[in-house]
């Protein structure tokens, strides 16, 4: 089989390997699809070197089919069509108190461990979820990203006519205004790229680029002055955590869903006078796959026009080169 | 009657005036006991200068008896044991979202509008709380910031069993610390004042000086590595807010209690890592006061050692005075 490995300084290798059998208690998966995810573009930059053990086939966003079933395994049929759920709790503690999908020693699959960057994978069953049979295996590929959409959404406890801000028109952006839309919330997309609002627009969001419009202003127009009850925070910038208690009305809530590297300038005056909430956002719970999963199922959301390119995993070298080069695109899956 | 009156430069008069008769809809009340508020001592500082229409009488934490009782007001007896709610929030709009206690035009009886830093106050009927015949008049005054820890806890949706950690052991945070006692939790109080700590620690707290014990250590070690449920951040300064997102653990709530004037640098990383939430919390609600009134009948809280000094009145320039000088103190209150 072919298989990829980062092999640290914005290199991959692509190697010819022996399929391995899936060990007790592990699947084996025939990856179909697997999308590079803005923390794959991390590793790519050498950011993450610390953390990655070199050389290590990474991905985590992906579907595919089962090819084989190790010892200790029941309920999956080789051939069935999975996603796999890149969380792996195993040394959860007490101390976590049962939050399992943010557990203090997580082990992130794709990461901290080898990921679908190839043609065959295995993982331990606990982390698969199954897929109906008439499922598009490539918008499949996008279940792990619609996941974290679906918990961001969750989390808010966003309600139908409310009005959601999305600060960050990027793949995540994108996803957590679909699923937020489909909630029935009001959704504007705050956005700096020309090219991703033109986008946003040709979904049907009302997107604005905060440079040039009030940000603020235009919110209450549209909200009788209510402003916003759900802010979602997803581009990482100072100039969005400066908007984000702004934007929210009376008892706004606030998601965190960017991760910002270094502490940020907060209006805490705002949270105290509007009584705002701020929520922090980690990847997803199964709840939120299956969430996922049944809107995929359901054909609702225009996934498919978030998909740039499609590029066979052969390229994998080429395909980072370009998504570095092309701030435009969305989100690139490679075919394996 | 003798009446008070701030003139700016932190200058009061105490002048005789005549008794005035409560307007429809108002009710006078014969004051008892005046408390005086970190927001009273903002404004004898010149700091609310630009929201204070000088002379004015101040103060808002008070008690009282029902004196007399304006055109069309029903359901108060003369002599009645009352205490003012000091929210006018007849300016209400739709884009309030019916949250009136932190309503856009709110007025703040007390530096808005005359105060109860005087013998005979009138006040609109609405803000009026009925206390029992019993209920000690001098404890009554401090029904107002018990209030606002009680909202505190409420939207903190603090639990029985669960470790909450108060930042600031000033008159807020101690009572933050009684009410989260009360409610069954594991109350720990951060204070950088040794004589404040002392006061805590007889009050049956436990209570340390981060800037001698390693804070996070020590609740670690408290919780068996659970860290804080809950953290109320009372404090206002810098150092508090570095390690609110340290001390909270997984899904922590931390409740923003302080007034911070400037922005201040968060860890928002914290809050997506551990899926913190923040919590603004701003006054009280109808259903706080109630909740402190009865705190206050039910004689559970050791709220006489939180009154440092009982003062006439007429001594309001001392009385300030005083607090400015003494870091040490708690609650100063003043009888009519």
């Amino acid at each position: 089989m072919i298989a990829t490995q980062y092999e640290g300084d914005k290199t991959f290798s692509v190697l010819e390997k022996e399929i391995e059998e899936p060990a007790a208690g592990e699947v084996r998966i025939k990856v179909a699809y697997v999308g590079v995810c803005g923390t794959d573009v991390h590793i790519y930059h050498g950011m993450m070197d610390k953390r990655v053990k070199m050389p290590l086939t990474i991905g985590h966003e992906m579907s595919g089919v089962v090819d084989a079933v190790g010892e200790g395994v029941g309920g999956f049929d080789v051939g069935e069509k999975v996603v796999v759920r890149p969380l792996d709790n195993r040394g959860e503690k007490p101390s976590d108190k049962g939050i399992s999908h943010i557990c203090e020693d997580l082990k992130f699959i794709g990461i901290d461990s080898p990921g679908a960057m190839q043609q065959y994978w295995n993982v331990p069953a606990f982390v698969l979820h199954k897929l109906g049979a008439e499922t598009d295996l490539k918008l499949a590929a996008l279940i792990e990203p619609l996941a974290v959409a679906c918990h961001d959404v969750r989390l808010a406890e966003l309600q139908a006519d409310e009005t959601a801000v999305v600060l960050g028109g990027g793949p995540i952006g994108m996803l957590v205004a679909m699923v937020a839309k489909e909630a029935g919330a009001n959704v504007i997309i705050s956005e700096v790229n020309e090219t991703r609002i033109g986008m946003a627009q040709k979904l049907g969001f009302t997107a604005v680029n905060p440079t040039k419009v009030d940000l603020v202003e235009f919110v209450k127009k549209k909200t009788d002055n209510r402003l916003a009850e759900v802010v979602f925070e997803v581009s990482g910038v100072q100039a969005a955590v400066d908007v984000m208690t702004e934007v929210a009305g009376i008892r706004g809530r606030i998601v965190m869903v960017a991760i910002h590297g270094q502490p940020k300038s907060v209006s805490l005056f705002k949270f105290f006078w509007k009584e705002l909430k701020l929520i922090g956002a980690r990847v997803y719970e199964p709840e939120d796959y299956e969430a996922a999963i049944a809107l995929v199922a359901a054909k609702k959301l225009p996934l498919e026009q978030l998909i740039t390119a499609v590029k066979p995993l052969t390229n994998i070298q080429e395909v980072f080169a370009s998504i570095d080069t092309n701030p435009d695109g969305m989100k690139v899956l490679m075919e394996c």
